[in-house]
């Protein structure tokens, strides 16, 4: 499996990506899912890939393909990030007709997911998720993320960290808490994760890490999680069985929020 | 959806599910899915279902129907918890075998899973899922719990707490913590919640609790988790960009644990 994620916040863009792929258990192979297209000073733009991994080679390519041609649009030419998802949307729809026929006779999933994140000139960064259909959505103030691939494990922790508020470095530090708690549950996400920071307004990759296995920087988190988890579970409150008050409902406030 | 989970340890059993159930967004309702089958002083018995309402429902009727008309075989006779799970199984692949055709004519999923946990005289505590296919597995010492529905949200907490060792105080926390984190995730996960405790060879239900909608102690573990996590993530170490040691491996350990 995979898992991406990217976080959009009024400072910038981070995005993040694992690098493990299988076809079954039995075939495990290190694929990168990170991609950048960025022209420095003028443009940044990265995508990030989930789903049958030869459909999203496929898009790739035909995206590389119109760069290298200099067809009138390309990620490099267009120049609104909507027009550039809605564009990616449209090869991602071209693979799928090419190979949908082929795929249903075999029973095969064609799913396949896009983050896209970049900023072009005269716009604020911009966040995305293509869905295999080739529509797409965008990330907003009220969810500063987007996920793609093996999502859930992650979740938890970026619903309850991350606001447009927050900075950068603690936005990365949480990309890569969600990466790790994916990893530790499910063995199909695995490193390198590369991880890709960018300030808004300068049009410039600002930092970028690749932490492979057993990087000292994973394992310390990883660690020091662990402990603080455990820590914080030792000091919550005792379920208090006999006292009727504790599960009785308080009018005023509403678990679902 | 549905969250249900039980967790196993030396000092006995807990068992916990949600109560929301939904056919579409559109149509939710409070359903119970924690049955308690146990007879005091002999055996104690609990089943927690999930999937599809109306196998689920068919099952445990069947089950009643065979106290009630004192089959040989029923929840009350049967003198090892291997094969009450196995007869358990057997009604769900009844059920199954009634519905499949018609299920199959408008594509209805028929997922439905069961835990089974409790003990009967002459053996240990244990715990079991049944599958829609009828078979089972039993939570072992190296995986002390099990879950059936929305697992993926509240297995994190569970993978770092829960041991043989822990305490059943501790046990239902880390439950009631793992439901919570659902409900923050999931909106089709929902209370009211409930919890049994069970201390092995007693043969009767030691605690038992209903936590409703705005549960003073839901609302005090929500709060109260997530300041923790917060300051957990805090005093996380920052990423260091530039130091290239940090992305290094370490030989000697390995991520994927």
């Amino acid at each position: 499996m995979t898992y991406c994620l990217g976080i959009i916040t009024k400072a910038g863009l981070i995005m993040a990506a694992d690098s493990r792929t299988n076809a079954g258990v039995d075939y495990v192979a290190t694929q990168q899912k990170l991609f950048d297209f960025t022209l420095p000073g003028e443009r940044v733009l990265f995508i990030c890939v989930s789903g049958n991994l030869s459909i999203t080679q496929s898009v790739l390519a035909l995206l590389r393909r119109d760069i290298k041609t200099h067809e009138e649009h390309n990620l490099h030419s267009i120049d609104s990030m909507y027009e550039i998802v809605r564009y990616i949307g449209r090869k991602v729809r071209q693979v799928m007709e090419q190979d949908r026929e082929w795929f249903k006779k075999d029973g095969i999933s064609m799913t396949s997911n896009f983050l896209v994140g970049g900023q072009v000139q005269g716009e604020e960064p911009e966040l995305y998720m293509v869905y295999p259909q080739g529509n797409a959505i965008q990330a907003s103030k009220e969810t500063p993320f987007l996920q793609i691939g093996e999502a859930k494990y992650g979740k938890p922790i970026l619903d309850r960290v991350l606001t447009p508020e927050t900075s950068l470095d603690d936005a990365a530090k949480c990309a890569l808490l969600s990466i790790d708690s994916t990893m530790k549950s499910n063995i199909s996400v695995g490193p390198p994760i590369n991880l890709i920071m960018y300030e808004a307004d300068t049009f410039k990759v600002h930092n970028e890490l690749r932490l492979k296995m057993g990087a000292s920087y994973l394992l310390a988190i990883r660690k020091a999680w662990e402990y603080e988890l455990r820590t914080a579970f030792e000091r919550m409150p005792k379920i208090e069985w006999d006292n009727q008050a504790m599960s009785e409902a308080k009018p005023e406030d509403d678990l679902v929020d």
